[in-house]
């Protein structure tokens, strides 16, 4: 099953909302993740043009979402039913780090289930009538000595993790790897360590010294960036530079 | 070294920001999160009630922030420069998913080092320019129909992996890392860099060329293999060295 027929068994709940621009805010956060299902139960002050504003783009998250009377309307089709709370431990219930709570729900979704994460008030977050009707409870591990997220700022927590756990095996990263230039061989580097040896000499770096402590210096200094072909070209490019250089400097002191 | 000093050397830098209120929205991500740390490059607006109501509480976070006039001032003695990026592969960087971002970021500020997480405008992000200071990007991977995170929503989701990093601290990683040499600091790579573009010309690498193109290949190149202080010393007495090379070679040629 696709990570999108899955993303579309992920409703997020707000109850209660009291800021209508959380609202909006809320329904960004969702669709920046690629993430499109809101439901909003009771909330205290109808949708308005703050809320909209908030959404910057996600009119369409915000303007399509049910509002519905309580929280067992909003999840009622649901498997499974996951609670944000501030404050740990509060309920008796089993209780998620964010990343795991993603992987559950997202797991569920993709088994062909329907599954809700739920968000409470602003100031009260959800009572525990409401937290009695999830099966698990989500704490973001903040700050205890100051732990109130912004609503907003919770959905977008939660819709991230979810995403990272729909994107799975991090294609972003693949992607990236595969589209680097390809790292000079070992072969290439030596020939580069080569070089950049008789240029050292050349340009009379070591000045008496034993060339072998800097050597070893720089060495680790390139292995270590992994550098491409083409970094490659450019380094042996500069060097080449340098020595014509300490040629025609040392032509000049023979003829001196 | 504990999760709390390695929490004080981490400071999130907003750059050009448009709204105060994100700022005090900002300011409230960062210390849900344990952080307290944030610099404000030349904000188009002061500072106003919008800003400070927004921040809920976390007003000393936002009235602690210093205000400074470019991204150079706000990391000069940083060691490790990581900017956020709303579109992915726009410049030629090393790109982390923010759980990446935030593991080097945390384990770099356990070694004593500097740290910056920097964020752009709200609209149009960070110029090239401004990403040349960063040593790798940061991608929150959003969905590339509709990828405008909320800049506080962005700043709450590297708090986030920051926290959860610093939460998760490995002594062992700490440990090691305590036995290296101290990394380079953004000023010390940039007074390198200032030597390297003058040796360029001395040896005459360009021939005609624009030098922008070969220089931020080897920017990207040098910062990312995250130099020590010891290691650029080295590197510049070799450019030194290329440099008096160079001027004896062009006396030669003027005399002859």
């Amino acid at each position: 099953m696709s990570q999108f027929s899955a993303a579309t068994r992920l409703r997020f709940v707000l109850v209660g909302t009291q800021h209508p621009g959380n609202m909006g805010a809320a329904a960004r956060a969702l669709k920046t993740m690629g993430l499109a299902r809101m439901v909003l139960v009771a909330p205290e002050k109808p949708l308005d043009e703050e809320a909209f504003r908030r959404s910057a783009g996600a009119e369409d998250v915000l303007g399509d979402a049910p509002v519905v009377a309580t929280l067992a309307e909003a999840v009622a089709d649901c498997t499974l039913v996951l609670g944000c709370t501030a404050r740990a431990r509060r309920v008796q219930l089993e209780e998620y780090l964010p990343s795991d709570a993603a992987a559950r729900a997202v797991a569920k979704a993709g088994e062909g289930a329907e599954v809700a994460l739920v968000f409470g008030r602003e100031r009260t977050g959800l009572t525990n009538e409401e937290l009695q009707l999830c099966h698990a409870a989500v704490h973001i591990p903040s700050d205890p000595a100051f732990s109130s997220l912004n609503l907003a700022a919770a959905v977008q927590v939660l819709a991230y993790e979810t995403r990272m756990q729909l994107l799975g095996t991090q294609p972003a990263v693949e992607a990236e790897a595969a589209s680097r230039e390809p790292v000079a061989s070992h072969e290439q580097m030596e020939s580069f360590f080569a070089q950049l040896g008789d240029t050292l000499d050349e340009i009379d770096f070591h000045k008496g010294r034993a060339p072998e402590s800097a050597m070893r210096k720089l060495r680790r200094l390139f292995l270590r960036s992994e550098p491409s072909e083409q970094e490659v070209r450019l380094l042996r490019g500069i060097l080449a530079d340098a020595q014509r250089m300490a040629r025609l400097a040392g032509n000049h002191g023979k003829e001196g």
